[in-house]
């Protein structure tokens, strides 16, 4: 099997993404990684430009994210919110005090005229990030919630109500009038895989494959694209992926996440606890390999990005894979 | 002598003002109190504003002002400010974790479209102070000095480079557009005596005397005008005012700061360490008294605006004052 090297784009919402993220970045030359982020959470808290994933991200391929919460900075303090608190201003989103220097130095730069993909790089760069982070878009996007609590914005569903309203539509505010950043298609275009990392298929990969020209993308590159689900046992990993994939009629399940990705998927890598659903997925016309997702561990992060990787290359290479099931493999056993 | 009540109005700039201002507090009933800010020091930071002598007065009304450093809040920590240190941001301007909540709320506030009046309500309201904090307007005005180094702006000068450059002159850009805020004019027109407090004459008390009809109301109501000396012994209590009133060709003395205000003021305070400059104060037609005026303790300045009240109070009477030195006696002893 040839080197772990290729150009690869990983389409990445915040903790899952900037997990398989992280792994890749461990098995790639920092040239070669592409994380392609939602910006449809990004908002204003009390004037400041907040963009939870790309910071989620950045900090996480930093070496600094808190691996407790997976968000935010480790070790950080929560005084400034406190204080906030005391003064009796809403204070339900949680910024670090040292967070708060992120949300400074990009509110400052915007302010001063860059863009968000100007800002992302110039996190990079100054936490020591070498692989390339750019935002979905430059253009403002925001998710929203139709719920049964009424039209909630997206910090105001996932973080004041802790995802308990029900979701009746997730849409994306603007997202007619975005354009996907400079750099995103042509990273997609020339990747040797296109990775969307285990993240909430409608508040995380959904505005990505939402705005103009990169659905169809994948979909022409449908061999190059491999998925990482989001869900296990019927439960997500992180977050209400599982609860609103039920409240949206779709089955919480790696099979449910194949659906919503079924013209544009290649493959989909699935938890061995989900074995049973692989001739399901492998009959919607998407490879299916059974091997663990789960990433808690650093070790657990490579392994994953390495089969991700080995994968990419025995297909490109016309070998099977272990841990592939096939529909025909499938039929064979059942 | 009557009770120690009357409408004041204090003209104030950050540490000196808010030490007069707490001691008045602690005397007049609060609705009594008017304490009118300079807001030439305010700037943006980092997507920021700040109003660094709003909120030195506002902290040090509600008690919660670092006692050492006479700015920011007592037992506030920097995390925020060596986060970005660390990220190669400018951060020579000292914002602690606790005091950038303050600016978080301000901010948004002032994005929701309040003014900076409004916003010091705010702040005042949520901090429990009660007597009446006022910018000086509401409208952008901006101190800015040239100096040997070139034009800088205040903060430019007063933090970054620790007020070592050379002034040639101080100006506050935006003055002939501003208006003062409301509710200025009408305190400094209703009140039973107005208090320059010990504040930098150039960089505090310059830019609201500065402001359109307000000198001129200073000036009809001479004989309620009261200013503390900002000088002893040739130095200033805090800040650059002694070394910047001799860049300026001004005597740093109270006989200097009696000059500066010497078509309005009715009386000044003048530490006993310069008592000998007393009849050249009164010979200004400036009643000049003369006693201790540093305000390190609460005591102090307890004492300090004491005297200050019942001074107004006896003049307002006819009755004469201890500590005072007319021409008239300091020629008699010379």
């Amino acid at each position: 099997m040839g080197r772990l090297i290729m150009d690869v784009a990983v389409l990445a919402g915040g903790v899952g993404g900037a997990k398989l993220a992280w792994g890749l970045s461990r098995l790639l030359p920092p040239e070669r990684l592409t994380v392609i982020v939602n910006t449809g959470d990004d908002f204003d808290w009390h004037g400041l430009r907040i963009c939870p994933d790309l910071d989620t991200v950045i900090y996480t391929l930093a070496g600094i994210a808190s691996s407790e919460r997976g968000w935010g900075i480790e070790g950080d303090t929560f005084r400034m919110r406190a204080r906030l608190e005391q003064l009796g201003c809403e204070a339900w989103f949680q910024v670090g005090d040292l967070d708060a220097a992120t949300h400074l130095l990009r509110t400052g730069l915007l302010r001063g005229g860059a863009s968000v993909t100007e800002v992302a790089r110039e996190l990079c760069r100054r936490n020591g990030v070498e692989a390339r982070v750019l935002p979905m878009s430059d253009d403002p996007v925001a998710t929203r919630l139709d719920t049964d609590e009424g039209t909630l914005e997206f910090q105001e569903y996932f973080v004041r109500r802790a995802c308990a309203p029900q979701v009746r539509r997730v849409f994306y505010a603007g997202i007619e009038r975005a354009r996907a950043a400079s750099g995103v298609k042509e990273a997609l275009l020339r990747a040797g895989m296109i990775v969307i990392a285990p993240s909430n298929p409608y508040l995380s990969t959904g505005p990505i494959l939402a705005l103009e020209g990169v659905r169809e993308i994948l979909q022409a590159r449908r061999s190059a694209v491999r998925a990482v689900s989001p869900i296990a046992a019927g439960k997500a990993y992180k977050g209400p992926a599982a609860s609103m994939m039920r409240q949206m009629g779709e089955e919480a399940s790696p099979l449910g996440i194949a659906r919503l990705y079924s013209d544009l998927l290649g493959a989909l890598f699935i938890d061995p606890c989900d074995e049973g659903l692989a001739p399901s997925v492998a009959a919607l016309g998407i490879r299916c390999i059974v091997r663990p997702i789960s990433m808690n561990t650093g070790e657990e992060k490579v392994e994953l990005a390495s089969s991700v990787l080995r994968f990419q290359i025995a297909a490109d290479a016309g070998l099977p894979q272990p841990g592939e099931a096939s529909s025909e493999s499938w039929r064979r056993r059942s």
